[in-house]
């Protein structure tokens, strides 16, 4: 049993201490390889073209959070996420940052800062503000409980609709319910086929008049040209985006300079290297036992 | 019993409605006064320069949540602050946001996203930050409240140190140990003569380097050219302000065009019209039935 690492050099020396302290092979680049029948875990953030060249395969790790960037697993392959802990936290505190942001006014401060100008906008009371979630993952199910902590009122949006810790979660076939009564609409989403494109023009109008958009799911579901349509009608108020397409968004492109749209580059979360290598030998443990492993992928779903 | 109001028209007009349906008797601006002895209750932010013209005052209503515009007031006249329903909220909403946003760098992505730079910083786990929270009034037990619930390791500090909720709590002979374990450190202290002009270069030089602080107290408490020498010296990494010395800050002010400085125009809370003149009704409604004033001020403390 032996893990192979693609990766660039800081953080491969990370993971080299932490395996040698656990007395596991570790092998850092396909170059590095001896014998392809020795690997039976893998860990990259994206994988070799030919996977089948590692007979013996038993898990790919996926150093971070999201798998959308992964091929099909072969069969009999296990796919999982890089869990650290702390991570989803991380995500909620965006989120719960980026929705006060747009909640308290602070795209049209900060534009009024750049002037120079003082003049105070009226407060609206987190209670008067209808934020609708989509997706109860985790990190969903946390920022839920956060705002909903502070006063927002806060319903959440599955394909599933299966209710979560006592909030009303809308299903896949009540969208238009869910989406009418989000004055504010956050997006947790993974990225699969059906969430691909997935706000469009079409969705922005099923929105209340002046919606705010927090998006931290991934950027190929937000078409940015329907957002800013949408933002020059007045459909949309404000929108901050921690993920676009493409990453990194290019210097020229019209969102960075639009004052009514507040970017991050995809900061949402970030694995510390140490965490990220105990949950690669937390999956080698785990196959050796045969027992779960840590974050496996669904592969069917896609996450 | 009759309440003098002095405002502006459109909030007199939402006010005198109030006290219509009330059957309370109201009189709108000291011009409408005929007779001054039928005042019993003054409503305003600021006080007319001599109070003495009405004999029978019984209480002075500020419009706002402080009172460190108001003058000493007659012997035998209450001081009440309005305390609207969700006023502490608000502020404590703001704080969370502003706490969010230095603690997520915001500063540095607010001014890399005015070049359309994109690059990530690593991301700090809340726990590993320790906020310190000087006021431990309602507002500051609600924001040290929020901040645990999302993992920051938070203290508070207050004149008397009495610990609140669970809370650590330094007391004013401990300031320099408060400071010195502050990363981020959140002013939430009433305006007196303890506080004004408190943080200052010497205060500074308390704190971590490079600690992070938000301001929604009252401008005068900070020393605006020591925060901009701490902030060119590190020692402060970046400021949330939502108070400043004036206000408005001038157009031309340093601050304003600062990257490491994000000003919000005094919008930590906003009582509502309708709100405000509910809060007067009760403070009526309490002085004839002798009960307690709501809302009434400690004027030996001046909170």
């Amino acid at each position: 049993m032996a893990l192979l690492f693609m990766s660039l050099a800081e953080r491969g020396a990370v993971w080299a201490r932490v395996f040698e302290q656990a007395n596991e092979r570790f092998i850092l680049g396909e170059d590095a390889v001896t014998d392809p029948a020795e690997v039976t875990h893998l860990a990259c953030w994206q994988p070799p073209a030919d996977l089948t060249v590692y007979p013996n395969l038993q898990a790919v790790i996926s150093v971070g959070a999201g798998v959308d960037q992964m091929p099909a697993m072969p069969p009999g392959v296990t796919l999982s996420r890089t869990i650290a802990p702390g991570i989803e936290e991380m995500v909620r505190d965006w989120v719960v940052m980026a929705s006060l942001m747009l909640h308290r006014d602070m795209p049209q401060y900060l534009e009024q800062a750049g002037r120079g100008e003082w003049s105070a906008k009226g407060v609206t009371l987190a209670r008067k503000r209808r934020v609708g979630i989509m997706g109860m993952g985790r990190i969903g199910r946390l920022a839920a409980a956060s705002l909903s902590a502070m006063g927002f009122n806060v319903v959440g949006y599955s394909r599933s609709g299966t209710p979560v810790d006592g909030l009303n979660v809308f299903g896949a076939d009540q969208l238009g319910d869910f989406l009418a009564q989000s004055d504010l609409l956050v997006c947790l989403l993974p990225l699969t086929p059906q969430t691909e494109g997935m706000m469009d023009a079409a969705f922005f109008a099923q929105l209340p008049q002046g919606a705010l958009l927090v998006h931290a799911g991934r950027g190929k579901q937000l078409d940015m040209a329907a957002l800013r349509t949408a933002l020059d009608a007045g459909q949309i108020g404000a929108a901050m985006l921690d993920v676009t397409e493409p990453e990194p968004l290019p210097n020229d492109h019209w969102a960075w300079s639009d004052p009514r749209v507040v970017i991050t580059p995809h900061v949402g979360s970030s694995t510390d290297h140490e965490e990220g290598a105990r949950h690669a030998l937390a999956v080698l443990a785990a196959s050796r036992s045969g027992l779960p492993i840590p974050g496996e992928v669904d592969q069917q779903r896609g996450y």
